[in-house]
């Protein structure tokens, strides 16, 4: 089964189009992990499991792993094992380099961690996404018009037809050979998250955004999904991991995820159950 | 004292330009190595003793140790312990994020692992590289035009006035305020290497892609040093630490390095000497 397939799939079983982002930050840990010497871990495992349930795949942000180094790195290796295999697990790490550096990314994120999906930054061209896209169940999610500001300052230069985000899109269609390409594309911009999805009917969107970063869920789940209403994750980060900070934290959490979920699903429902 | 002053104090009293890559590949590694449970350690730490008298820097490419996962982190940890303080660590990550991630990716290069200077992918626009150039003594060099035949696909995009990599440009040299940035600019391409040089008079180079890649060195040098035949480290990887399998690996690592220390210095003296 091609990525593409496995994503659909799993996305189908859960009923869900939820991505809970991991970005684990310890100055927002809840107090009962303040003398935790395995907080990170803890607070990640326990998130998880609570939200497990309402999740189609978990997005973890290397950023925050990496600040802790090589334990960081270890407890990525933990939670890999813990994740059940009914959610995608998709490694939020913006990789890309030449081709045989690539090639040891992508080994260290599909084979040595597990992960079923990275996240790639296209800038080094197609030799440096290609050694993401070897392997037909595995995933790379190409950085394409991303959710922060600076997004304008090279993805909308444009040579007066198009601009660079929408060349990424044109190589990126091009690449999904294996129909185990996707792209990011920030839920903060609806208008091109709608022309994204025009020009990549077949690609999953890995839509992040939502909440801190000022997107809408309902502009984002009518711009972002497909003819039948799916191939959009929304993900939703600190909105859902940081909800409580009491001995609540994961079942907070696990409501959260449940919400979003649902309320996913009545936006998608209700505009594209007729169709 | 700012990076680019860092950078050139040492240097001037190396009296080197060159740039010695750490790329470890375990299927790469000497006979004599081959039942060494720390071989990945064993070898770089070899290398580094062998080359840290000709090495203006050090870059340490962050995909060969993620490929050995936790562990790999571990090893970066200690070789930064073992790294002489006179030589400049480059952590070639080529990481970039929305500001809050890039901002634990700096905690995690800088503060966790120690290392001087980073490189950075630009796609994600200023607020993903702000958190890098916070520190006036760390540096940060941003892709640029890269080594590899993909860079074409997208740094060569145009808007009928400049390339998508001529914008980098002039973006970093205003990024440029506490003198801490630097570009990535490939061997592999002389005539826009000296293109470069010419709009970034100022940014000290990370030149990769001689040998291997196939650069030529003496084009490197020609056209990437500054108005006074400085500022631009030249790299070389696979040609350093793989001159031999036998035993005698480090010492021919060592007599490479010192041979290429001396080659470019003269390139370098030829052409500048006078001016």
């Amino acid at each position: 089964m091609n990525f593409t397939q496995r994503l659909l799939s799993c996305a189908r079983q859960k009923d869900s189009w939820l991505c809970v982002g991991l970005d684990p930050h310890p100055e927002r840990f809840p107090e009962k992990l303040k003398d935790d010497a395995n907080a990170l871990f803890t607070f990640c495992a326990e998130i998880v499991a609570s939200t497990a349930g309402a999740a189609a795949a978990f997005k973890l942000n290397f950023a925050f792993f990496e600040a802790a180094g090589a334990a960081g790195w270890a407890v990525l290796e933990k939670l890999l094992k813990i994740i059940p295999s009914n959610v995608i697990t998709i490694a939020d790490a913006k990789r890309g380099d030449i081709g045989s550096s690539s090639e040891m990314y992508a080994r260290a994120i599909f084979e040595r961690l597990g992960f079923d999906a990275v996240t790639v930054n296209p800038f080094m061209g197609s030799d440096s996404v290609a050694p993401f896209l070897q392997r037909p169940a595995k995933g790379a999610f190409v950085l394409c018009l991303t959710s922060n500001p600076g997004a304008r300052d090279f993805q909308y230069f444009s040579d007066g037809k198009n601009r660079l985000y929408q060349n990424v899109i044109a190589k990126v269609n091009d690449w999904n050979q294996k129909q185990n390409c996707g792209l990011v594309a920030g839920a903060t911009q609806p208008a091109e998250l709608r022309a994204i999805r025009a020009a990549a009917p077949n690609l999953p969107l890995l839509i992040p955004g939502v909440g801190t970063q000022g997107g809408d869920l309902k502009a984002a789940v009518l711009n972002g999904t497909d003819a039948n209403g799916e191939l959009a994750l929304i993900n939703v980060s600190r909105g859902i991991i940081y909800q409580s900070r009491g001995d609540d934290f994961a079942e907070a959490a696990g409501r959260e995820a449940e919400r979003l979920r649902g309320q996913i699903n009545q936006i998608r429902r209700k505009a594209f159950a007729k169709k």
